[in-house]
């Protein structure tokens, strides 16, 4: 019998009402045919109110308790959603991440994957069961708790489906697919059809929410055919999967954007091999994620570095720049509010002139562009927070793609 | 180093103040030179809202799934316990019942510790660590988590006092120790100092709420030295050990009482072998608890059966005799709203005339006694429920208990 993996989020979990709306999902896949195994998240807000009373006791609690702390949120829905289940008259089993067999390493509160140990979740399934797996967490070698981070029950599901095999993992959201654009800011927005891996990555990356960059890069690794589609409705969804020739390659396939990042920028820093890695270095060693870089020409041996860093990060950044910037003996600014805009599409690469379209995009605009960064599907451009939207809009109409 | 062994109730880690509360509680026994274990309920009323969740989504949900919820709760308290002690500069580690060895039967929502593997247990302990097990649950053969039912963190406490030959195991609650009487009914009620493994075991079956019935037996049988005591306060509680000669053999130690017993009686029932055994046999196989039971003398080749079962059970009990009287053909009556008074003492074995004094006493007040049960060191009597305040008053002043 095939297998199907599906992965419900914290929203489609989130009271008892839509625990039951789930398990009659469930038991409608296993009626077509499917040996059925679900990934739940914990319900609605359940997480950030564990985090709350974390925070009431500790500014910084230890992350293996932190660990023990938030798992459970995940064994709440999968032991409520079985219940739900036996309710529609057919059987199921709730299974910790443990007792599933995800196996990680000991990074607690961010744990990687090292193996899926299959031999229960198949006995289970070979009984007959739906098979409830605790999303989010796994055990170490130590026999401790761990979790994934952000997105990990996406990440356990991908990995379920992985190892299981499965036909196809189904992440089930708040939406019905991946759009063109966030239908809030381009009323014209489509839902696609299906991306390819690279583009999904690049969307991820560039500020799409609605798949982890991690879960994307596990099912493009084993080759998992990830379908996104909303649990309020029995609209298609969108597949992500490789790129094949079946797939339409469009020009541009979609348009992102983010409204958080934060340039700074280090004024006449001495032109010498060294300086740019004791910068990023210092920023690196305090977990700022460091977006786009640039550096201009020298001028009488000194140069200036820009870079973004998202508006969470910034105080972090400021820390580092404090102290390198008074060693190096020079000056930075911190930039106005920044945002980002970037097209995607997986035949960009054979088409040229597609950056130099959008440029003029926002030229006509009348939009400055402050930085600029490429990859062979994508082109990012940072500009003025407040004419993000405005962008959008402007790139979604000129790749044509509120056409059908 | 010797042991320490300390249980804290779902009222002592009522919220995140609380459980700060018993971090430091948990720091000073440390400081004082114990190694530390503590065992934790969930917090105040958690256990009933997940109860609640589960209730809205089945009326009779599978028990296996039930522990899968419930063990949460117990998980959430040790982790944010850890954090606090982690604040106030100690090192301190949760674990799962699983994860401190606590093995179990299959039997869901009431499974019994079939052994305690100290081995995790003790690594840490060595570590330094203050080590914090989540009260009431336990781990299958099968690898299914199990709860061990109601009072169930105290057996986990005492069972994990046994396995490590803890010095003491001490109960925390929100009363400050073992009382000759409710104090809220007899106003001169004293604190006991010490009683014995088997009064204690009298008083929590005839209404004593401080101990579950089945941590003292266990406590009993390994031998375990049991302290309960406040964690509001720093009273020195109540010792329950064996009896020994330093131990003051009271005559009377305490006087309990219910407050919701239910009579039923069988009329004409036809007095041959078997009867008996059909009706109680009935009553066991819908688990209704059956407490006092007494037989008339034969009259005519008939007799009258009257029992006690608790007010929840009655229900049930109702349901089973509806159908055993009628194949039996014979009536039953249910009686008035019923309660019980008992005076217990480890002294009484010796002493003849304690009965008859309390028969009196209560006679003296114009109390009629309905029902007698008796054992070596405790003499039970069913009356009015309205009366049954009035009859612990009347016992404690009787027996001399409100004397220092």
């Amino acid at each position: 019998m095939p297998i199907i993996v599906q992965k419900y989020g914290g929203t489609s979990v989130r009271d008892t009402g839509r625990i039951k709306n789930v398990a009659r999902r469930l038991c409608a896949a296993q009626d077509e045919g499917y040996q059925v195994v679900a990934v739940v998240s914990a319900m609605g807000d359940s997480t950030d109110e564990l985090m709350q009373m974390a925070h009431q006791i500790s500014a910084e609690p230890p992350e293996r308790e932190l660990d023990m702390l938030l798992s459970t949120g995940e064994r709440v829905s999968v032991a409520l959603l079985a219940m739900a289940i036996y309710e529609l008259g057919h059987t199921a089993i709730s299974l910790s991440g443990n007792q599933a067999g995800i196996q990680t390493n000991t990074m607690h509160t961010r744990a990687r994957i090292t193996a899926v140990r299959t031999r229960r979740l198949r006995e289970e399934l070979d009984s007959g069961k739906i098979v409830l797996v605790a999303g989010f967490q796994g055990v170490s070698p130590d026999e401790d708790i761990t979790t994934l981070g952000r997105g990990g029950s996406d990440t356990t599901a991908v990995a379920l489906a992985a190892a299981l095999k499965a036909e196809v993992c189904e992440i089930y959201t708040d939406v019905d697919g991946v759009y063109t654009a966030d239908p809030n800011v381009a009323p014209g927005a489509r839902k696609l059809d299906a991306v390819s891996y690279g583009e999904m990555l690049e969307m991820a990356a560039t500020g799409a929410e609605v798949l982890m960059l991690r879960s994307v890069e596990y099912a493009q690794k084993y080759k998992v055919h990830l379908k996104v589609l909303s649990s309020f409705s029995n609209q298609p969804g969108t597949w992500v999967r490789e790129e094949d020739e079946k797939m339409e390659k469009a020009v541009v396939s979609g348009v992102t954007h983010t409204t958080d990042e934060s340039k700074l920028t280090l004024l006449r820093v001495p032109d010498r091999p060294g300086v740019a890695a004791t910068v990023f270095g210092a920023l690196a060693e305090r977990n700022v994620n460091v977006d786009m870089i640039i550096q201009n020409v020298s001028e009488q041996g000194t140069t200036d570095i820009s870079f973004t860093v998202t508006q969470s990060d910034l105080p972090a950044a400021q820390q580092a720049l404090d102290i390198i910037t008074d060693e190096l003996g020079v000056a930075y600014v911190i930039g106005g509010q920044m945002g980002k805009v970037s097209i995607i599409g997986a035949g960009m690469k054979s088409y040229p002139g597609v950056a130099a379209k959008m440029f003029k995009t926002l030229a006509d605009e009348g939009i400055n562009i402050e930085m600029i960064s490429t990859s062979s599907i994508k082109v990012s451009c940072v500009i003025e927070r407040d004419r993000v939207e405005e962008a959008v809009r402007a790139l979604h109409q000129a790749f044509s793609l509120d056409e059908e």
